[in-house]
């Protein structure tokens, strides 16, 4: 049986089918939509269309772009020199928050991970291969996330790019600034204190 | 400085707009949609157009439907004289839910809340002060919630009514089916001890 009208249903399975939107958010969110003006639910469903359609991988970093060649690629204040690999495009986001890295990104779009089925041919290992063999790269910093995977990532990346002489570095592991020992987990203190440096 | 490309951070921004739903969550649905095929971003967007624009009130019960006349109150099979007066379409979902309310709905979009600047005029009572007027109704049941607005909006309606010599009813008070007395209230363990019947 159902209870609601059957675009008001709709529109709940849709937002149910949303990661961590269980059915009562589901209906919450419907029914926000449902009691806005009509030109703020037509912008919503337009932010989507548009996303979907408008949306393409840049050709060099292959991170998303509304362009060919994305902001951070077209910029020729940036150094393109040295190649930042991250797995995500919020990996990025991350990055330029911090303000610190000048040079370009490279996104692979996942990991490797046996367990999920995912190889080094499903995320975009050949494009940064090509961009380190076109030459120019000076250095190529891994900033893979620091797991299993992301370590696996790294160390397979590291090897391809080796006889290319280029230099490859991983972000450094330690204790979290703002953090407190007491929470910090042995082997991230252990690494901590193997990478200890001068003051 | 924007670091997501502009469709992108667009859509992010929509997501971020409904209620609940914080920045971070809003970029994890907006990638969901950006990784899923163009047909199911389609199927969402059209959703949301749909729910919009083919959702109106029942002229009967006022309750969110796609016809003139909602699928309860067009039923010959439902009583249509004994109205249950709920404040939401989600109390009247909750209520089907029972499968033991056999009558007719009353959906007053709101209860009065003067905190809030709701008044009686703001949420559907005269249409249902007419549905009574028009005759032919036997009980009105009054199912808004059972805080300080809804018994507040139920004492209203009930004093409205009598004059047309309706029966007004008020759902029972009691400790909840299921629960533990030590975890219930004093108001509601005072009231399921007032209302207590034989067995």
């Amino acid at each position: 049986m159902e209870y609601f009208a059957p675009p008001l249903q709709a529109l709940i399975e849709e937002f149910a089918k949303l990661p961590g939107i269980g059915n009562k958010t589901a209906q919450r969110l419907a029914f926000y939509i449902i009691n806005q003006p009509e030109e703020k639910a037509q912008k919503f469903a337009n932010a989507i269309l548009n996303a979907k359609k408008s949306l393409c991988y840049c050709k060099e970093c292959q991170n998303l772009s509304d362009k060919d060649l994305c902001n951070i690629c077209s910029n020729p204040a940036r150094d393109h020199g040295i190649i930042c690999v991250t797995e995500s495009p919020k990996d990025v986001l991350q990055m330029e928050k911090t303000n610190e890295f000048k040079g370009v990104y490279h996104v692979l779009h996942g990991a490797i991970s046996p367990m999920d089925h995912v190889g080094p041919d499903d995320i975009r290992i050949k494009e940064l291969v090509s961009r380190v063999a076109e030459g120019g790269i000076r250095e190529v910093i891994m900033a893979t996330n620091p797991n299993l995977e992301g370590e696996t990532t790294a160390m397979y990346i590291s090897k391809l790019l080796k006889p290319f002489g280029v230099k490859v570095t991983r972000i450094a592991h330690g204790v979290p600034v703002g953090g407190e020992l007491e929470f910090a987990d042995e082997v991230t203190l252990s690494k901590a204190l193997k990478w200890r440096v001068e003051l």
